[in-house]
């Protein structure tokens, strides 16, 4: 199997609205344009929606790192902070690799207020490297 | 203001389907349906549906647990690991505290598949109790 | 090479005071006589402390578990939490296996006073199998 | 209570070696000279020692910064990234905050081996502002 469109997932990937801009295999950028139908019941934006795109990211940029090797990578840990609580806005989404093992991989994404330039969430995805389906 | 309707988020927290059923302050308990709604490009469920629910069932249970204060329970870290590949089928979640106290809360959140038991996520979600908006 | 005594470490390991009593593929018992030589400077036994006999528990299942392959666990990541502070007294340490892949493994490791029977901290190490040196 | 000489500890954060250069409130440096002393019975440093120094540079850091409001900081959490194996030699430490709230603060703690630059481990300690004793 070739590796797929990395921005084609189901409706619960589209429900996030990550917009990735570059997709590297030591970088991946990208937008989130947050609102109401990111909300808790409580009215701010679900450490759901942080949690997902930092995996989305990391998992983008880890599995671009290993497709010349027939690999893609799956996620194996992802542990989210939140830092500050949003209600809506543009989120700007950096991921970046730690480590770049033969068999493991640790990536860092970073989201960022657009507005104020401070980071709302952060978060560490450990991945493994595994083949490529098919 | 009085404490929402627990299950009553956006869009994005719509698209997990997470059902809850028992929802008290020690214990909660729910379903999803998985299928292609929730998968990745690669063709799993995506990390990120996992870590929703789990953020959500902590959620609800440390903000029932802290209700009669007049306060909430707001995610600080949600921390996943996954544990078994899934596509379609039944999960079940049970979420249960690890620690109560006066300002922090740890849930720890497990995610079984229905038909053979096996867990094939789990996480735990560290909380602050704040007052209840309004 | 053979892999070596368990429990024949460094002088840092053996400041732990940590001693293991049951020590199999799937569970490792043991317990800590803890006291001032464990404290921080305020006095009260030092995180440092939990996490490092966490990893060690961890890392000695892991390995007994993998040694019939000729491999040993390495951690890849040690994650803690401190559930209440404790100056003295007897823990209680035991160590069970989550995941047991090809390979990762992924072990929690559960530190109780003995003394009242509650947990002062818990925590889970992700390990990667590798091969034996030599 | 005034606040403790925060380098003085027991004998197993002794047995660390840590020594703290620079501490102020957002940025605590040190060094650990590493050897046969730290070592797991497989014969490198123990990840118990990089846990423990991140957890003290993290707890010095983050009490410095509460210190004039008669607190002090403790460990809530702290989650290492064991990232390549080390048997000697010097290893820099360098702590920052991520995040300095009134209840909560979030440190990131990065340990690189001194001969050539590489982040051997790093981590990141959750901890919570609590009065000083007495």
């Amino acid at each position: 199997m070739t590796a797929p469109d990395l921005t084609d997932g189901g409706a619960f990937l589209a429900a996030t609205g990550f917009v990735p801009a570059e997709m590297t295999g030591t970088r991946v950028t990208g937008a989130v344009e947050l609102g109401p139908d990111h909300h808790t019941p409580w009215g701010v934006v679900h450490g759901g929606v942080y949690a997902t795109v930092i995996e989305s990211a990391a998992s983008i940029g880890a599995s671009v790192a290993v497709a010349d090797r027939g690999q893609f990578a799956v996620g194996v840990n992802n542990q989210t902070d939140f830092l500050r609580p949003m209600t809506s806005g543009r989120l700007d989404v950096l991921a970046e690799p730690v480590q770049q093992g033969r068999t493991l991989q640790l990536w860092l994404v970073t989201l960022t207020r657009a507005d104020d330039g401070k980071v709302v969430a952060r978060g560490q995805v450990r991945l493994q490297n595994v083949p490529l389906p098919g």
